[in-house]
């Protein structure tokens, strides 16, 4: 076990730290194929959607688009990538459906028995560029035993901002270092560590699917680093 | 059960209509009585107490005070009352300790069961002037099964600012008509009903103590009335 003084609560990342967006859009795209003779190839539909969420987010961030929620970046993604994967025919209730396959992503098998352990000695809130609604219908779902839904849309700012950060502190009544970001990606974290929160690196070698391997990192730079969330709890005393 | 077509979620006011506060404050406060040999009447400091905090709130609304979430108010006012009540001698550890009070306010005996109930059809969130913090250690002390902490603190707005329901709605990706506002106090759902939410009141009349009654409304004024959350969970078909 490894000691963190003061650390009060856990701040999570969502989006491949806590579920695997990746196979969970496969997977309900695999369906569909099925429904209705297709045959996207739903990895690499993930992985283009995936990818075009950091510019969205970007344009966001230079002003050149108001403020949009993540559902409203997907969506706009979204009607970019239907023609280029022949899905130009879906309705508007099936597009709008296929939006909010981000509000049915599933857990990590470790993510909700570590979560209940975690929250048993800390407050466990999300902190996800994820909008507020998406993040409480997939925990309503998936059964992510939340103390408290914190998101980029909150404060209008999508991580890495510094404020992303700093708010989440604030609205949980504590100083950032007695706040652990919990995070599958350095980058995420490297931000965190910047804004005075403490940190826990979690890879994921999953997360963009097989034959990938997680990003390394200097030995020591983050607090923690578990191998998944029961090891966190582990190493966390929870 | 009454039909209320299309409500997806169920927004709460926090104090009075889901927790003691005035119970809970004279039984903190008469342990404290027994540990320093005090005799404070904590009945009326609770009163006097829960009376600060609209004028309180106001001076936020006027511009007289900057944003100052509501531990920010309950110490203001707490420092007011202190000396009135013969307790200038507490510590600064100790006014912090019963300033928090507020984030360990306990549930009507009903409260937790009937949110058990709503929570399996409807999203349940908070919609309360208690900031994040407060409502999250409340939550997580009384075992409240919250899917969503909703407060005045996200938009700076304390109800009965319409920015404060309109808000809740967008946070929860619906349309105001879609969520309905549940509360013990007629002054927040007309002002929740004001601002396109539907409206449920469930009346507390223990909440000022024994010997006060509900305040009465208009047959028929709001969608739905309840005794309490089991039967608001048997009206709404949960």
């Amino acid at each position: 076990m490894t000691t963190i003084p003061r650390v009060q609560a856990l701040t999570f990342d969502v989006f491949g730290t806590v579920v695997d967006w990746r196979g969970s859009i496969i997977a309900e795209g695999e369906a569909l194929n099925r429904t209705k003779g297709l045959t996207v190839d739903w990895g690499a539909f993930a992985d283009a959607w995936r990818h075009m969420y950091g510019p969205s987010m970007d344009r966001v961030r230079r002003g050149e688009l108001p403020w949009t929620n993540l559902d409203g970046l997907h969506r706009m993604c979204l009607e970019e990538l239907l023609p280029r994967f022949g899905l130009d025919g879906l309705s508007e209730a099936e597009r709008d459906h296929l939006n909010r396959v981000w509000h049915r992503l599933r857990p990590w098998p470790d993510a909700v028995p570590g979560l209940a352990r975690l929250r048993t000695r800390y407050v466990v809130a999300t902190l996800s560029n994820g909008n507020v609604a998406l993040l409480t219908n997939m925990a309503k779902r998936a059964g992510l035993p939340w103390d408290c839904i914190l998101s980029a849309e909150l404060v209008r700012a999508y991580k890495p901002d510094p404020v992303a950060y700093t708010s989440a502190a604030t609205f949980l009544g504590l100083p950032p270092d007695q706040v652990m970001m919990v995070a599958a990606h350095p980058a995420d974290l490297r931000a965190a560590r910047a804004a005075g929160l403490r940190t826990a690196y979690v890879p994921r070698p999953l997360e963009w699917g097989p034959g990938h391997t997680a990003e390394p990192v200097p030995e020591g730079e983050f607090d923690v680093t578990a191998r998944d969330f029961l090891d966190l709890a582990d190493k966390l005393g929870a």
